[in-house]
């Protein structure tokens, strides 16, 4: 059996938090100046472990294998959320790393191919999972031409241009190389460390619907014009999000999650009436019939505001993913890693959060593996897991990757 | 009688505008490039018309006049709101200027000397009415060192360095000199627009309340939180902001506007929810129980928020202007003049909109005319006025002046 280094794990994971460290968090957004530093370290960890580094053309750093035989590909992303966690994707990427280093060391796994990848854009700087999509063949080059920055609009092209990856080649998968994908993560979630487990076996991962809803009123000035003269964005648009929270309990799993996270008024200026509002609402579940009817509720209750008035109220999609079950016999191979490793400290969960894993899956067999983490929290700076949990991880996920590349 | 020059008005009005035109209207924010130049214009127009120009150290354009009577002080502000009208503020600059023109060239003027205003940032960039406060001795060093930029948070004494204006002493009032004050603006509401009235005599510049209402939550991942343990700023705020619309109509007076104009979620991200949140609250009346009312009300519904929970709400008050009554001669003098250059067109009205007129009301007796707005536009590019009214606006301003002059 591979055996991982558990202290040069957590180091690595340290010296990467180093690249956009903010307080014991990261701010590392994709493309930016650290997001491209560390991508460059990363592909100089892949050489030393033995892996042929490429970073393509939207980013992904791959470490190809290049031994002949069939390989599992082994990987996660490494930017991060705005002011967000040290671990989360990170995790994943030194994972990957070290199970190249120790299947490399161990003679007994010779001829089981490790390959390495750090994906780019999973946090949607840009896009929506940029660097999975792009080597799974689901990224057209016109997309990429449309997509601006999140938060300035800054064109992807543009930041392509300014990290130093435009005109270079877009690495794609030939799914006949690879017995599958496998990726490690924290959980994000409270499940584990709620229930004292350690080790989470994902069963599926959630579909996720986006949405973009905008109300067009009048922009005019707030002293002068009347109240019943008045056409409010702002207003139309609290009183749907409000209805919107009232209304999704009513409907909702007992795993559901919605959220409005992204909420904008214009001009936002306190003496002026927003003109214009737009608020973007997602929903999560694995069971697809359950998000169509949240899809079909939502569509209603945007349809009574619109006709409520003054207002107009228009509303878009912005992404349906699908729920992805991970693969079964993956699924039990991590299952069994856990049950050498931490016997009766594992169980089967969903994951909320979606991953690359889930775009991998539409080309090949994939699975993935989670961690605890402290208090459930992710996506914060104060973000963390515990040592003995990230080591036992490593292991874990060592031991499960060894048994897939046998069994197949 | 002064006579004034309609065309020569409506030219340097239009002059005026090219100073930051954005499609038909001016983006024109204090302190900015295009602000200062149009400060610098305007201090030459002043000297071209006889006064002797000084540009403060806030900002503020003013007019000397060298004569040694006692003076009526004109103006309004030159700024202009995000993208806002051409008109707005700098129709009474510019009115103020054609009155300096119009009485110098006339000999029956002899002696009574109009003096002229263009106030620095009445429209709030930075402060509140920062130019009429400097100049009435209500503004003090302290305050303008700890005020930054509303949009992007540059702080006050960086934006008068790079005017141009740091170091400058700051012109203060002696009320001694002046008969007092006189403006001129558009309505901004629709009543003259709607009634097919021409002039506005202002009675009373309403009281605006201004609060910042914070709400903070906890920052989380939007898909591996459950619901049951989230703390969401962005819900509780719409929630509250939701209570306040269906709240307030019940205890308005007929003139009562209210408004949230500002609202930010933190970090405003499709996939995290929001840890903080905050709004500004805004009402307006020109009865000060009523506004009362308000704030008690407003208190109540922030404190059944905060009991509410899961996230702490918090309210502070960030302005009460008090509603200021016009001085009554003045109001007479203006209504005299309208009646002689428009019979049976005018008409008493509050003022919905905060002024400088309101500022130096507590030093001086002061006056204001209104002019239409076409559909009561303001604080938008599309703001317009006929042409016809702005020059029959002028020309009823020059004639109450003159009646404040000789009656004093």
């Amino acid at each position: 059996m591979p055996t991982i280094d558990g202290p040069r794990v957590v180091a690595d994971l340290k010296r990467l938090a180093e690249f956009g460290r903010y307080k014991t968090g990261v701010h590392r957004p994709t493309y930016s100046p650290v997001d491209v530093e560390s991508r460059q370290w990363l592909a100089e960890k892949f050489r030393e472990a033995g892996l042929d580094p490429v970073i393509d053309g939207i980013g992904n750093v791959i470490g190809c294998n290049p031994s002949a035989g069939r390989r599992l590909l082994v990987g996660s992303h490494s930017e991060t959320q705005p002011y967000g966690g040290w671990l989360d994707g990170s995790l994943g990427v030194i994972y990957a790393l070290e199970l190249a280093r120790a299947f490399a060391a161990d003679p007994g796994c010779a001829g089981l191919g490790i390959e390495v990848a750090a994906w780019a854009d999973e946090e949607g700087h840009y896009g929506n999972m940029l660097g999975s999509r792009s080597f799974t063949d689901a990224l057209p080059e016109d997309e990429i031409d449309r997509i601006r920055g999140r938060d300035d609009g800054t064109p992807l092209r543009e930041a392509l241009r300014r990290a130093g990856f435009a005109g270079r080649p877009r690495e794609r998968v030939d799914p006949r190389h690879y017995v599958g994908y496998l990726e490690a993560h924290i959980e994000q979630g409270d499940t584990l460390d709620t229930t004292g487990l350690r080790i989470g076996v994902v069963e599926t991962i959630v579909g996720i619907w986006n949405y973009r809803v905008s109300v067009i009123g009048e922009q005019n000035h707030a002293g002068t014009t009347r109240m019943v003269r008045r056409k409010e964005a702002g207003v139309a648009m609290v009183r749907l999000a409000s209805r919107i929270h009232d209304r999704f309990p009513e409907i909702a799993g007992p795993r559901t999650v919605w959220t409005i996270g992204r909420m904008l008024i214009e001009p936002n200026a306190p003496s002026v009436i927003p003109g214009h509002a737009e608020m973007q609402v997602q929903f999560r579940d694995a069971d697809p019939e359950r998000l169509a009817l949240f899809e079909k509720t939502l569509q209603e209750l945007v349809g009574e505001a619109r006709r409520a008035g003054p207002c107009h109220v228009e509303i878009e999609p912005i992404g349906r993913s699908e729920p992805r079950p991970m693969d079964p016999g993956f699924q039990a191979q991590i299952e069994a890693a856990a049950q050498r490793q931490a016997p009766g400290m594992h169980m089967r969960l969903p994951s909320a959060a979606g991953h690359d894993a889930a775009v991998l899956s539409y080309r090949m067999p994939a699975g993935m593996m989670f961690i605890p983490s402290l208090g459930g929290i992710s996506h914060h700076w104060s973000e963390d897991s515990k040592e003995e949990d990230i080591v036992l991880g490593a292991q874990v996920f060592a031991d499960a990757a060894e048994r897939i590349l046998r069994a197949t």
